[in-house]
């Protein structure tokens, strides 16, 4: 069953659950915003239902409700962040305020962010980011489940990236992505109804592309792209651990493996005030008219006009903070009973 | 035929041809540059081979000999660039020195080209970068071959694009690549052959995927990963041409179709000084290690190990660096010709 909330009522929800794990008041509110920006976006796996994995994980240890989070900005526009295996949204959050504060300075600013874990959807910081008139480059590394094109066995995660650049006349653009053609959860449910999946979507565990789901989930996804998606991956991963100082690569630690382990996660947070490159009026008059001839392309299938990155999700943003936020009712009252009383 | 070149002399060759066409010593001693390397590289399709066509576009006024090349730092770690329709490899030089200096003062510096022209291959300028210790993101748009996702009509360039990673101890990292599944060219040799094509390569001219070389000529490219390499040929065109005030999308002058006319095109240049994020030691150790644990995972053919973005190019150049560099030997006699007297 569905039930309607609306926005300030799940924020309400989402940070008093995890507040009552032993997280402090302002930083519950900065975690959960990210994940009730993942709901308005129609994101709902990466949503407030990972509210309750956080609680799990800070339940078993495996995650700090009171980390010492620390910013130290090793150049005028390069912040190194020290997460000390905190919430993910909340380090990621972190990042982005340092990184703000770094352009809105220089132009410029990068946040690495090291001792992290899981920091939830790309696309909320991207948004807030472009809000604010940054554009930007975020990213994450993750376990791993790819393996490099050529071999048999996962050393990759599927690292998210998003790339977004604000218009100050209407919406931003935002493109938020993992880098395999399709997402494990698919394959999954192709294997539950006993059907075959593309021979692009994974291989078998040895490293051949294989249509049958169950061999699939045996094996490893394929990037995009053949090698170029294995590159992108890999570049994800350089940026967002090993620059930043985090685990990387096979070093990542698996959350669903060894959730009472610190999974060192990294990320990496790039913001640029476009601002500086004219004014407001320039910017927007080239965003909507970028925008107007990507719209008009003549579509191949005229019951599907072209799109744009990001546009399902922001629409569904507009939809939802008008109408209110479409949730699960189960899930709604197993926030209730975390945060310990009706919100 | 075949003949071997020493680089220095490849490099003096190339700068005397462009000298020739009214081109200053010093900038086209920067330009030859980025081709010289992108044939040490074995890209030979942006190698010196360009230095004709780009002679061609100074004899027909498409390209200006004396650009005036101005750089506006409009933030600490932001500048435009104006290329003033100089050839392209030497925009792109200027931006590098320009994002390199900001770079090693603030941490991070992003250039922003417009009024440029094709830049040649964003290897050589990785490379540059990396040798220098830094990391970097560069790429620039190009006229229209990809249909957005669901289109029926060239609407984006198959924008190429390079991120790199240096390595204090060894090897940088450097992904270098456009984003459609396979470049036109392969399609024209399919067609000669009179061979199919896969069907993920290209469309006909109604947007529908297909195996048939010949009308798939008559089609636009398939980006990689179907919407999601949409969405990153699409953010190549925001950063490079539409933040940098150069012409984006259908705007972008075909140099094939109208060489006369200034192309207007743009590029981006951001480079992260990586000495600010620890030592040079703690850097190489964990490089060298992150190129091992991909080095070590189990080929799927026992014969082909697992390769790093760039590898095979790096290894060209060292081998060509020592050897010499493999050329037609027309093609020399050609440049030769252009330079006006055996180099």
């Amino acid at each position: 069953m569905e039930v309607t909330v609306p926005e300030a009522k799940l924020q309400l929800l989402a940070s008093v659950a995890l507040e009552r794990m032993g997280i402090a008041a302002e930083d519950a509110a900065l975690a959960a915003r990210v994940l009730v920006l993942g709901e308005l976006f129609g994101i709902s796996t990466h949503g407030v239902g990972r509210v309750e994995s956080y609680v799990e994980r800070i339940r078993i240890g495996g995650i700090k409700a009171r980390p010492d989070i620390r910013v130290e900005r090793v150049a005028p526009t390069i912040a190194r962040v020290d997460g000390d295996n905190g919430v993910g949204p909340l380090v990621g959050m972190r990042c982005l305020e340092a990184a703000t504060a770094m352009a809105r300075e220089s132009g410029v600013g990068i946040a690495f962010a090291r001792n992290s874990n899981h920091f939830g959807p790309v696309a909320p910081y991207s948004y807030i980011a472009a809000e604010q008139g940054f554009a930007s480059i975020i990213g994450s590394n993750a376990s791993t489940t790819i393996a490099p094109t050529g071999g048999k066995e996962a050393r990759l995660g599927n690292s998210p990236v998003a790339f977004a650049v604000p218009n100050p006349g209407g919406s931003p653009i935002i493109l938020d992505m993992a880098l395999s053609v399709a997402a494990r959860a698919k394959i999954r449910n192709a294997a539950k109804a006993g059907l075959p999946i593309p021979d692009t979507w994974a291989t078998d565990k040895d490293g051949k592309p294989t249509t049958d789901a169950n061999a699939a989930l045996n094996g490893f996804l394929l990037p995009i792209g053949g090698h170029k998606g294995y590159g992108l991956a890999l570049i994800v991963d350089l940026f967002a651990g090993l620059l930043s100082g985090a685990a990387y690569l096979t070093h990542v630690n698996s959350w669903s493996e060894t959730p009472e382990l610190p999974g060192n996660l990294g990320h990496f947070f790039l913001l640029i005030d476009v601002g500086k490159l004219g004014p407001q009026e320039w910017l927007a008059e080239r965003m909507t008219d970028f925008a107007a001839i990507l719209h008009a392309t003549p579509p191949a299938d005229p019951a599907k006009p072209v799109r744009l990155p990001g546009e399902f999700e922001l629409n569904h943003l507009e939809r939802q903070r008008r109408e209110g936020i479409t949730l699960d009712s189960a899930l709604v009252e197993r926030l209730q009973a975390l945060a310990g009383r009706k919100q």
